[in-house]
This record gives C-alpha cells, structure tokens and sequence, in this order.
C-alpha cells in the first residue's frame, strides 16, 4: 500500500523547516539531492532502521520526499520539483550550505 | 546575567531550520522581523510563559534571536544581521511565505 503524501498545496513552511532541522533528516535530503530514486537502507547506512522509521515519516508528511514500495521495500526519492514550486529557492539555499548533512 | 549566545560562525544550518520549524517559534520571527527589540511578554502575548521558556532557549541557542536581561525582564531582538550573513536569504524566503508565524 503505498503511504499518504500531502499534495503540494498542503505543504506548511515550518513543517518542511522541521523536517529538514535535523541532522539525519538533512543528511538524508543530502544524499536525495542527485535526484535519483534511493533503496531506503542504502541512504543513511550507518543509522538503524528503527531510527529511520519515525524521520521518513516527518520527511514524508511534511511533504519532502515521496515513498514508493515495492514489495518489502521501499523506495524513496526527494520531491524537489513539487518542494520548489511551493517555496522557490528553499531547497538550494539549504543544500548550498556545505554543513548541512553532514554532521549525521 | 547575560545569557550565553552563540557567535555566527557558531551557527548550525539544521539547528536554525528546527528553531524556524515550529508554529510559536515562527510566530516569534514574525512578530520580531521588523527589527523592534521587544519585552518577551509582548511578542506571542496569548501563549503561556512556561511554555515559552523552551522556546527563547531554542531560539536564542541557534542564533536567531538577541535576549537582554533587564532587572527581571527580557528583552529581544532578532538577529537578522548575524542570520543574513551566515546563511544569505534564508529569512527573507522564510518571511516572505505568508502563512509562516500565522499558526500559533
């Protein structure tokens, strides 16, 4: 069953600033900024998976990445081109700032 | 006594966004953005004092926000300087979406 995602218009600011103001949360925006769809366990592999849990679900509530299972799996990618349409220049701004993502 | 406040180039990217990233927080960047120094009584007046004391702690440990003590009061300001500085245009793009501080 594929989880709920807030459409775009739902988005709130200081949600998505929530969601990006932690330090595994922002190195997983990091490692998403490429753009390319992620297998979940291979984003962060250093943080449990029982850790993860509760950080896709702000990421994903807050409207920041998008969650496609598959099977058991599941597959993440970032929503930048719905994230940009919604607050222009946040996400390059953020991901400007060499720090951010890398203290995870 | 003064409280402790970090110097810019002690800013953390992550740790501005969760200060940011909570509707009475937000609310408090918007009451101080036209850049008034303001007794901490009067910015967000409907929200409880206890409740507050967490907050002046987040903000004032990230750098968004000046606290002077005078006698039993506070006093705050924003600093829009040292934040403009560090991470050009985030308060600006923060501020400029409308619904940002309007929650709490």
């Amino acid at each position: 069953m594929t989880p709920l995602h807030p459409s775009p218009e739902q988005f709130r600011l200081e949600e998505v600033l929530a969601a990006f103001g932690h330090p595994v949360r922002a190195a997983i925006v990091r490692a998403l900024a490429p753009g390319e769809e992620m297998f979940c366990g291979a984003i962060v592999p250093g943080v449990p998976k029982s850790t993860l849990t509760n950080h896709w679900r702000v990421l994903r509530e807050s409207g920041v990445i998008y969650q496609r299972p598959s099977g058991r799996k599941l597959y993440i990618t970032l929503r930048r081109g719905d994230l940009d349409a919604r607050f222009p220049g946040l996400l390059d701004l953020v991901l400007s700032e060499e720090s951010f993502g890398q203290a995870a």
